[in-house]
């Protein structure tokens, strides 16, 4: 349904307004950004991005209200799992690579 | 680092032997399939995933050991945090449409 990826791309969308600027955040394709966001926008029973193409404002998106409500809920199910699953956590973590730049 | 689909990929992996089958069972193309595994191999220390494309048996993929531990300890963690967060999960998982062969 969400995974950490699409979450922070819903957070990205909030902060910059606009699906472009979200994905070049997070170093993915314009198309890509797009790609996930129609799967969340069809998988849910609301969108969760709404974006105007064009107009006077060049476009531009944000999050509707069901968006708003699954990215704090899902930022808090993490709060919950952080803190219940801490150290399994921690050690999955620590098989990444570290990444240059990344997290 | 890992969401809910790539563990789902790696697991049908696992159970197919077959990256393209793997894809198929989840619905996704056997670019985006492949895609996936080559982002998962490169975020962790070592291949989570390994494929021998061609060749007499034609090809086929297993999970590392690695692959298997990195499955494993995100399950581990889901099933953690359903415990402690499964309340604000319910409520997530109601905010999604229902898919007709879905889950």
């Amino acid at each position: 349904m969400l995974g950490p990826g699409k979450a922070d791309l819903l957070q990205q969308i909030r902060e910059t307004g606009s699906i472009s600027a979200a994905g070049r955040a997070m170093g993915m394709s314009y198309k890509r950004a797009w790609s996930l966001v129609e799967e969340m926008n069809a998988a849910f029973r609301e969108p969760l991005v709404q974006s105007a193409r064009g107009g006077a404002s060049g476009g531009g998106a944000q999050l509707t209200a069901m968006g708003e409500a699954v990215l704090v809920g899902y930022r808090r199910i993490e709060e919950i799992a952080a803190e219940a699953a801490g150290a399994e956590i921690a050690a999955l973590a620590g098989f990444l690579r570290d990444m240059p730049g990344g997290k």
